[in-house]
């Protein structure tokens, strides 16, 4: 990989270790995979990997931590439709992405080995969810929602079709799907009519 | 293990072989479990386990089916809320399962290396699937739910949910979590209020 006008080399050399290290990931699974591969995948030397990364754990978090950054929703439309539209179609993103879809299908069988991959996930899981209640909340306050209504329930409501459609049934999951997932959800918790 | 009074001692080697097949399988997935270990496990020799299964694949699909067809649930209630709550929590039982939850989440994993077991999975899943619709239209027919009811997302809402409790956020999933999933379903489509 060349680097751009203007982009110093190490930012390069990181994205190209990033996304070597996801791939390799995404084929293999945690144990499956080899420093190695990555290097080699990335058109660098396995001491430039070390120098930045100490162990194989630290790379696979490190590239999962920057892309998950880049991809990740903030979401203010003034609108609780509006607001869960946009996020649910960027979990959509995320699992149609070539890679990060492949990802999370591993992460969910390695978790249960390693328990700093496990940590790292259940950050992501929460950051994202974080991010729901945050549109609840200002929902709440314009009352487009009940003040009590159950947001661990309602966020598993939301993110679960996606989840089961993406991991369990393996089919792609549109922009469409996203939306009647969504107002599957206003049916239930809305406390007035959405307006698209 | 011991065979019991009045039962073969083929039926007990087998579940033998079955139960530790899928603990091998739930502790190192597909490509990290051998089958020496599954037969030091089950306390059998390995020529024993290949007289019966001619390859490693044939033994995790074997004992995965049979377990599931042991777990799987046959409900008719007379009412759609009595037979989405009872397949719903069957679904709950199997992912409280010690072993079998474990499967499910390496399943996810494997599916994407070893088509054999992708298509095992999707038979499952399907098998499952189907019960949910035979529900639906039980209740269609009763005037509990509409005839034009998207069946593929109505399905999705209720299992999806559930998934992503156990295989995302790794929580366990009980009684009562299955039971709010029905009752959130209901309200998006239910012609009638339900009666508990």
């Amino acid at each position: 990989m060349k680097p751009g006008p203007g982009r110093p080399r190490s930012v390069e050399c990181d994205r190209a270790i990033h996304d070597a290290a996801l791939t390799e990931y995404a084929d293999r699974g945690f144990d499956g995979m080899s420093v190695d591969a990555v290097a080699a995948r990335a058109g660098v030397s396995k001491a430039t990997i070390y120098r930045r990364y100490p162990s194989k754990v630290d790379l696979v978090i490190s590239a999962a931590y920057v892309v998950a950054e880049e991809l990740a929703p903030k979401p203010d439309t003034g609108a609780l439709r509006g607001d869960l539209v946009t996020s649910t179609k960027s979990l959509a993103n995320l699992m149609n992405h070539s890679v990060l879809g492949r990802t999370m299908r591993q992460v969910v069988a390695d978790a249960g080995r390693h328990p700093d991959l496990a940590e790292m996930h259940e950050g992501f899981v929460k950051m994202r969810r974080q991010g729901t209640f945050a549109a609840f909340d200002r929902a709440i306050a314009r009352g487009e929602l009940p003040p009590d209504i159950d947001q661990e329930l309602a966020a598993d409501l939301l993110a679960g079709p996606l989840f089961y459609r993406h991991m369990v049934r393996r089919l792609p999951v549109d922009d469409a799907y996203a939306e009647q997932v969504v107002d599957a959800f206003l049916a239930v918790y809305a406390t007035v009519p959405s307006t698209r």
